[in-house]
């Protein structure tokens, strides 16, 4: 069994990742990118020090146009986070039996509803996996401690590859930086794994 | 870091307590019963199988009485296997910082509410773990089956641990086996480990 992993380098896809090792041959890390930033490079470091094939994906323009619309529309980032969220799972559904990633049981954004994820299943032929869906922020951290070392960093200093840090980009490109500041809440941060522990979870 | 998990002896809370193997030092697998049957020794042998330490916890007589009388007022199962799985979950909060179980996306019953996990974590201090949360049945049964040799048996035959089939007896015991009829569906199955196919989950 093959699973992809939507993985922008932080602590939460790493943890997803390390979840299914055990019950996956092969394991791919796909990053999805704007084209907009190197923020993408980040991700494949990260995913070569947990040692799985990592490849980096560059949406559609037309993506990009409509979740910056969707985000001045609106005026916060929740709609356009689920939205480039839903394209990324859709687009790796066409091409793999499993897909995951790290969105946790206390995220608002982005997330598949129930019934987007069984119209997801059924028309696609996919199973999705969201390993942490069932764990809160203080155990995520606590799992994850264990096998990766991460930094947290300022979103604004340093770019990652999770898909709010490409939509800030993005969107202070065209519009300045006062819009981001409009719509995104400040002190954005994100976690960047810096090195894999143990390369061998210990069993009892 | 130690964890105590919901344990029916089945493949889920099986897979649950495999999912969590590596990030905690102990695993204690606990089987909650009414005390009227023997299908907690199934979930011992389980638990030997899968080689954590297990322990088995009666519940007080009030909470069998108080499911029996929801189960017959509202003549369906969901919420009296909810008040059950609540108890035992508030049970364990009380003694341990993290609490699994092996509750999946699909379930309808038992689950707990968002603000009840909510409630739960910061009244007793406790994580709430749901390793299954976030993966569908397929997946479920394709991971499971890496690890764990399990089969699906009958329930009205072949007793478990799991809380459904502690209330069908009961209350037949109770009401006769017609009530049964009456408020749960037909056919219902549950699954056994026989056996853990291999100790040390493959690493890539």
């Amino acid at each position: 069994m093959n699973v992809a992993v939507l993985f922008s380098g932080g602590k939460d896809s790493g943890l997803a990742t390390l979840l299914l090792e055990p019950y996956f041959d092969e394991i791919e890390l796909v990053t999805f990118s704007f084209g907009r930033d190197d923020a993408w490079k980040v991700a494949a470091a990260a995913a070569k020090e947990l040692g799985h094939p990592h490849r980096k994906v560059v949406f559609e323009n037309d993506v990009l146009e409509r979740s910056l619309q969707i985000l001045m529309d609106t005026g916060y980032p929740n709609d356009a986070l689920d939205y480039v969220h839903q394209v990324a799972v859709e687009s790796l559904a066409k091409e793999c039996e499993f897909v995951a990633d790290g969105t946790r049981r206390d995220d608002r954004a982005p997330k598949l509803s129930v019934s987007a994820v069984r119209s997801l299943e059924d028309r696609l032929h996919v199973q999705y996996l969201r390993p942490l869906a069932g764990l809160g922020v203080k155990t995520i951290k606590a799992m994850a401690s264990r096998y990766l070392d991460f930094q947290e960093e300022n979103s604004g200093k340093h770019p990652a590859s999770d898909f709010e840090v490409g939509l800030r980009f993005a969107l202070a490109e065209r519009q300045g930086q006062r819009e981001v500041e409009r719509i995104f809440p400040s002190n954005h941060t994100h976690t960047r794994v810096i090195r894999r522990l143990d390369k061998c979870p210990k069993n009892s």
